[in-house]
């Protein structure tokens, strides 16, 4: 598996002054535009201009099955995972509402899901396999089988990036991931599963004691070397985590913007961090869910993110929430007058 | 001054309950559009529908200038009022910016600038005076000045809805303004004065002393009673503030939905609900500014706002980065399918 090299943004060099210096001169006082002052600062360091803007912004939801469903960690059946395909194929999800509104592509990936779809132009196949194995007894995926996923989810944002592409959101859908985030974020942050473990589509106690115990079996099991991550990955987790984990690597490469979604998405980027940790550099984190462990994970991973809604669906639906709040970034380092040359007197 | 009939929204209704069930049936586990819920179902009651729309909307920005500026409580000059006008006219402020980005029409309100402008059609002239009197010696406004203003408010607000709007959001520009809000919450919530007062543009730490000194003198100077509110306003507010206050009773008495900005809309707001209470049930507030004061009004208004990005910049400018979210609840109650409609599995 090869790891993209990613270049660390240079956060003091000129660029960066001559970012803050254009921030600073806005007809604004000093710092009030909070939070999107600083991502204005980030997306200009990301495309290495003064004058950012977003292209072509692509959605990419990835789908897999996983094996560790069968352990009753879910409350929805596994079919819903390839029910969703089909509803987000027919547009009636709520990624397909909220991506149409904000004006992002939306693609839908199969990464793995446990059923043989009809070929149809709007679904993207990259099936490594039907589903992944029940980690509770053995390895969710072979070595080779997660180095190509992860290669594909390499692969998909690359060609995004080809076609002009340089804004992207990844998002999921697969019944049981959490079970699988959550026991990766276990292991990379050394963190004991209850920490990291919610109710996911909406456990009661009883199902959320039976997750974390499930997942504590598995961990047990398998006495996991926290420094290998691939060997981590691939005995955890999902086909389409470690696709999202690819695809957030290449985009770092090429300098695109990375949206990171909710729980799912944060446990692929802790992937892809611990592999290449300049990854980080390129990321706008969306939303805290309320998937509980989520908002450990972002502070494990250093960052505040936009939004704080109480969201828990995935699909990437908090990334494409929080789109606007990324324009809305670019558009006043483009197009706000300055003191200067609104003549707005300053602070006496 | 007449006070609007605001008719509270029945929480409990068949219509409340026709909107949770189709939210709830919708292809989503329960609640995990978390905070969205909450609005579609506000927004289907403000409009009486489980289908609702969000028509031509609408930003109206009140400048006006206010006599307490001479005191020193804000670093920029009071001139900055009349040159940000013209900023906004000439299309270069942050406003400007996301409301163009967020689809909303823009318009400029001269409550009260000390400055006479060149006729323009994009400026309403609504002016009451060339800036309140400095409340630290007398009344800001005559009672017949607030009167004017809060009229002048309903019914710039009720001519857009007469246009065909069904959502308004309100923002401000006035230099010191900060300090009449919060002289105002700290009269109308009983709570000392540095528990409201801010930073406002930038204030350092003498600065804002001197601030919570000099509204300290006008409260004591003043003694107003909290209860007489039209007192308090024209002893205190501002004529944009006032003008808000007014454009929000109207909105709520033509079931139009309010987004409130940041601390001085929602001073604003406090006013208006201390003479009708019923007004709450028409507000979206869009986000918890960074200046001090504004979480614990929020707190006092009871209600929890959409974004927290540390903004306070005023102008409405938290009002039209949240309204994407606003289109979102309105968005996924009416275009996402249901688990039936989709054929997608319950929980088991």
């Amino acid at each position: 598996m090869r790891i993209p090299d990613i270049l660390p943004l240079n956060q003091t060099g000129e660029l960066a002054q001559a970012l803050a210096a254009s921030i600073d001169h806005k007809t604004k006082p000093l710092g009030a535009l909070g939070q999107l002052e600083k991502l204005a600062l980030q997306i200009g360091l990301v495309q290495q201009s003064c004058t950012p803007g977003l292209q072509r912004p692509v959605m990419l939801v990835f789908a897999a099955d996983h094996g560790i469903a069968e352990t009753g960690v879910s409350p929805f059946p596994q079919a819903v995972t390839q029910q969703m395909v089909l509803n987000f194929l027919a547009g009636g999800a709520a990624i397909n509402v909220f991506a149409r509104q904000a004006g992002m592509q939306l693609r839908v990936v199969d990464a793995g899901v446990n059923h043989v779809f009809e070929p149809c132009p709007a679904l993207i196949d990259a099936k490594v396999a039907m589903g992944t194995a029940n980690f509770l007894h053995s390895p969710a995926m072979t070595a080779a089988q997660c180095a190509t996923a992860v290669q594909r989810g390499m692969a998909l944002a690359s060609a995004e990036i080809e076609a002009g592409t340089n804004i992207l959101a990844f998002g999921e859908m697969g019944i049981a991931n959490t079970s699988s985030a959550a026991a990766l974020m276990s292991v990379l942050c050394e963190l004991p599963v209850h920490q990291c473990a919610g109710r996911g589509t909406g456990l009661d106690d009883v199902g959320l004691q039976h997750k974390i115990s499930i997942i504590e079996q598995a961990l047990a099991h398998h006495a996991l070397p926290r420094d290998d991550v691939k060997q981590v990955l691939a005995t955890l987790g999902g086909f389409e985590i470690a696709m999202m984990a690819g695809a957030m690597l290449a985009s770092a490469e090429r300098r695109a913007l990375i949206i990171v979604d909710g729980f799912i998405a944060s446990s692929a980027l802790l992937v892809a961090a611990r592999l290449q940790p300049a990854v980080l550099d390129y990321c706008v984190f969306a939303h805290c869910s309320g998937e509980a462990g989520h908002r450990l994970l972002l502070s494990q991973l250093g960052t505040r993110p936009l939004l704080d809604l109480g969201l828990r669906l995935g699909e990437g639906t908090g990334a494409a929430l929080a789109y606007p709040l990324v324009q809305a970034a670019v558009n006043f380092l483009n197009e706000m007058a300055s003191f200067a040359s609104a003549q707005v007197s300053g602070p006496a």
